[in-house]
This record gives C-alpha cells, sequence and structure tokens, in this order.
C-alpha cells in the first residue's frame, strides 16, 4: 500500500522538478483537491497550479501536461470513467500520477495508477482522508524541492490537530443543525457562500450535499464576487449559508456577513474560527478550513435529511439509470 | 488612445517573454476575460494563465505574479476598488498590466493603467468590446511569442465575422426571447449550464442578468460536473437554460441535452451552431461562443424584463447604499 509521502518521493526522485501540479476529478471528488490547488497557488514558487473536472482536463488539455507535470486525481468508487480516462491521458503525455481512491478493487487503484486507497470510516483521521491526504503530499513536495519553503512543521501540527477540532465541532453544532433543520427544511432554495481555499465547500455544499443528496435548490457564490451582482438577490426572505474561512481570504467572508446582518434576516453562519480552527498555527490554518467545513456539511444536511425524510443515499439518476 | 496589438507589442519589446497571463476583474468583467483565460490554457505552450477575481488576487496572489507576468484588467465604471488595487498590486510586484475601462475619465484609464477604453454602443463591433479586445490582445502576443502559433489568421477572421454573427442570432431569437418569458417569467428558480470557455456565460448569465438585473434565484452549473452530482435535482418541474457551444468542450454540452430532453421538460436550448458560430474556422470558433452567448443573455433578460416589468438598471444596493 502506498503512503503518501513515500510515493511523493519516489516520483520526485525518478520525476525530477515538479513545475506543474494539475488536480482532476469529478464532482465531490473534484471539491476535495481544491484546497491543494489553492495551497499551491499560495505557497510555490516553483509550481503551477491547475484545478478542473476531469472531462475537461481530457477535451482541453494544458499544453503543460506533459513531463514535469504532476496530476493528482481522485475517484471515492475508483471507476469514474471521466477521471479513469484523465489519468490514462496524463501518463500517455509523460506526466506522473497519483490517484486516490476508497475501493481497493477499482481501476483507480491499480499499480500503474500510483494509487492510494483511504478508509471512509466514521472514526478515520481526517489526515487519511483526501483532503488530508492532498496537503501531506504536497507539504513533502514543497519540502524537497523549495529550499524557502518555512511551513512545513506547521502544516503537520495541522494534520494532527485537524481530527479533534473536526470531533468537537460536530459535537458542537449538533444541536444547531436540529434547529436549522426545523426552521428551513422547507426553504425552497438558499445560497451557499465561501472564498479562498474553501470556497471549494461552498460549491461542495451546493451540488453534493444539497442538489445530490437532498434534492435542494441552491447556488454556490464567492464571497468576493458576492458584491458584484448577487447580492441584489439578498432580502429578508433568502437564506445563506456563509462559510467564514480563515486567513487572508477572511476579509471577504466578514464583509459579506456585516451584509447579511443589515439587509438579510435567514442566514446561518459557519464560523471556522468560532468552532475551533485557531489551534492549528494562523500561517497554515487556512488550508484545514475546508476539511471542517465538508463535516459541518455533513451535519447540516444530516439534519435536513432527518427532518425532510430524504435518505441522503437516495438517487433518482446516479448508480440508477444509463446516461 | 491605445490601441490593443500596439500596446501589447509595446509591452512585450519591454518586458520579454511572457510566462504567466493573470485575468482579473469583478462581477461582469471578470466574465469577460474568461476566454481569454480559457484559450490561453488550451493553446499556448509558453505561458500560464490565471482566472480570478481581484479581491482574491489581492489577498493571496501567486508568487508568479511578477517580472513576466502580464495582468489583464477590466472595470467598466473605471473605478471598482478591487480592480484598482490589483493593478496597483500588480506593478509593485513588476507585473505589466492592460487595463479595459469604458469610462475615460477614470481611473482605470489613466496613462500608468495602460488603459483600452472601450465604446459600449448598441452597435459597437464585437471586436471593439472587451471579449473581442481580450483575444486581440492574446492573438498578438502568440504571434509574438510562440512560432508554433498556426491560429492567429483564423482568429482574425473570427474578429471580423463575430459581429455579424451577432447581430443575426439577436434578430432570430427575439421571438423566442419573448416566448420564453411568457412562459417562464413566474419561475421562482432556474439552472444555466455552458462548459468550455462558455461557462463563464453560464456564471455571467446567472450573477449578472438574473441574480443582479432581474433579482431572479438562480445557479451556474459546468455541463461537465452535471452529471456527477446536479442531475439529480433534474424533473419535469425544474427550469434550465443550456449554452451549447462549438469545440472539443462540446461533447459535455450535447450530454447534457440527451438528459434534459430524457428526463426534463422545462429547458431553453441556445445553440451557438444552431446560431451561426460556424462561419467562424472550427479551429477557433470556441472562442467566440461566449461573445455570443453574452449577447444572448442580453437578449432574454430584456425579454424577462419587459415580462415582469423589472427594470434591469434597477438596484436596491449597488450603486445606492454603502456596503
Amino acid at each position: 500500500m502506498n503512503r503518501p509521502e513515500e510515493l511523493i518521493k519516489k516520483i520526485y526522485e525518478k520525476q525530477g522538478e515538479i513545475k506543474d501540479v494539475f488536480f482532476t476529478a469529478c464532482g465531490g471528488s473534484l471539491v476535495d483537491l481544491y484546497p491543494g490547488y489553492y495551497f499551491v497557488n499560495a505557497e510555490s514558487e516553483t509550481m503551477h497550479s491547475h484545478w478542473l473536472t476531469a472531462k475537461e482536463l481530457i477535451v482541453t488539455p494544458s499544453k503543460f501536461l506533459k513531463k514535469g507535470a504532476l496530476v493528482i486525481l481522485c475517484s471515492h468508487g475508483g471507476n469514474t470513467n471521466e477521471t479513469v480516462e484523465a489519468a490514462k491521458l496524463a501518463k500517455e503525455r509523460g506526466a506522473a500520477i497519483i490517484t486516490m481512491t476508497h475501493n481497493p478493487d477499482s481501476i483507480c487503484a491499480k499499480d500503474d495508477m500510483n494509487p492510494i486507497v483511504y478508509s471512509w470510516e466514521d472514526d478515520t483521521d481526517e489526515k487519511e482522508r483526501p483532503q488530508g491526504i492532498v496537503m501531506r503530499i504536497l507539504n513533502e513536495l514543497l519540502k524537497l524541492q523549495e529550499p524557502g519553503y518555512k511551513k512545513y512543521e506547521a502544516i503537520l501540527d495541522g494534520l494532527d490537530k485537524v481530527d479533534g477540532i473536526v470531533l468537537a465541532a460536530k459535537k458542537k453544532v449538533k444541536n444547531r443543525t436540529w434547529v436549522f433543520a426545523e426552521k428551513y427544511f422547507a426553504e425552497s432554495f438558499l445560497y451557499i457562500m465561501g472564498s479562498g481555499a474553501s470556497y471549494s465547500q461552498a460549491y461542495g455544499f451546493s451540488i453534493c450535499s444539497l442538489q445530490e443528496m437532498q434534492w435542494m435548490d441552491c447556488c454556490y457564490l464567492h464571497t468576493g464576487e458576492y458584491f458584484h451582482g448577487p447580492f441584489e438577490c439578498t432580502d429578508e426572505d433568502h437564506l445563506y449559508i456563509l462559510l467564514m474561512g480563515t486567513g487572508a481570504a477572511r476579509v471577504m467572508d466578514e464583509r459579506a456577513l456585516t451584509f447579511l446582518q443589515k439587509y438579510g434576516k435567514k442566514y446561518e453562519v459557519i464560523d471556522a474560527e468560532e468552532l475551533g480552527i485557531n489551534a492549528i498555527d494562523a500561517s497554515v490554518n487556512e488550508y484545514f478550513c475546508p476539511i471542517l467545513f465538508y463535516a459541518m456539511s455533513v451535519a447540516y444536511r444530516t439534519g435536513l435529511q432527518d427532518k425532510r425524510r430524504h435518505p441522503l443515499d437516495m438517487r433518482r439518476y446516479m448508480g440508477v439509470v444509463k446516461y
């Protein structure tokens, strides 16, 4: 079984300098790759970062998808067509790949995919799940490749602490999720907002937790973009969920909060600071907010499931019909 | 007054090789920069491409924002705080900038912003508007910098033809926009989908034309991602607008259409092929679809405005209150 740290060292020794990192997958797995994309973009002085749905990589591959590139993929079930095809294309072009999957019997778990098979149990430590694994890979890679990289120890510390933070946060919000569901279960539509690394969780909360698992209509918004159009919909009748992250991007979330406080009435704030993310060093804790927010999206969707009597695992198309 | 072609030549002569192109702005202006981002990503073998809202560039600037980078900005009114600040930061870091604005008296039109002041009249040719100007800049840049670049003439030809295509399409859809508004003006929510370079227009149609200008709730979706979550909301009661582009990405839009035909009932297809985009060479016409789709979003929102009696220019926050 490949361990992330050893796998990236092996790739680096064989491949030499990594110049581009592509993060590609589909849906919820693509969401899990965004914090890594954001981290490389913010921290690296040697690597360019790309994040896109697997099919778009296939139909319009960057010319930097070649030797010198590392492609990180993820497919929970391990047989997602687009992800498997993207991995194949990446290899054909000479890029190195790492593929995460939960399914040890899948295509993505085959040896030539450089697989990392992860657990996905209720008690699986956050650093053994995709978002944690991606941070472990990138932290090692930056240490190997960039002598000036100074956040190695802080990231390791964050990886050790984040599971405890998530556990405590889950307990803390349980009652809130019930109250939220009680108040808003019949709402026909809502907006979910975030920024920075956590923009991914506004997207994932929307497309996975609500659109897919609750058949609830919603829209994801970037808090920075909110003020350049979407805020015109805001009034006391509209429902918002605001994910407040940390780091330099937080100013955008704070501005959205101030606006909602003044002009809105129905909004739920999920604040990573209030939920304990500051136990991790301030220089890196923004990269761990999405792990926390994912757990919060699970908590809130579970509250909604129970109140709405709409099972999270019910599907009408995915795995049910051909498309 | 700076002409795009001369300006980029001047910058290239002074700056030397461009290694990174950043496209940054806010809201509708950010939308206009996406096709350029997508074009560089798809076509260039020497330049990396970045697209992000101006505030996020400011709070988390890439380390590649330095000498060797070109930053293309746009602000219609010319004084958007975040855009002005992003330009300032880019210059401080040694990057070259080009700033598009409609307002000759604005900060963005000052000499040190390398401004291109564009017209925005009903009869302004598409190649004189931001999306056209971006393509003109990038086409010259690729010709200057990449000896292997083969699409120069095809892009020039597209720039000459696109205005006529848009004019004809506007006439063609006029009745359709009335019928659409008549049927759906009271709809509480809709999804707007696209992919490739035209994903930007699904985003812009949503956040500008509907959320901002009609206070209508909606959500933008990528047709590639649609099948990995969001499609579970689809049924005969949900309304969709599907933008069908051209080029390699079209397969994703076609797949979404097939699905909507089978499981949906209320969907409006805006197909660039049917609207004449194929008059432009097939090797490049996908980059012109967003220009056409923008005009279509104007046509549809005007239909909605007239039926809903909600003036496109009515605002409750933007330019009205402090935030």
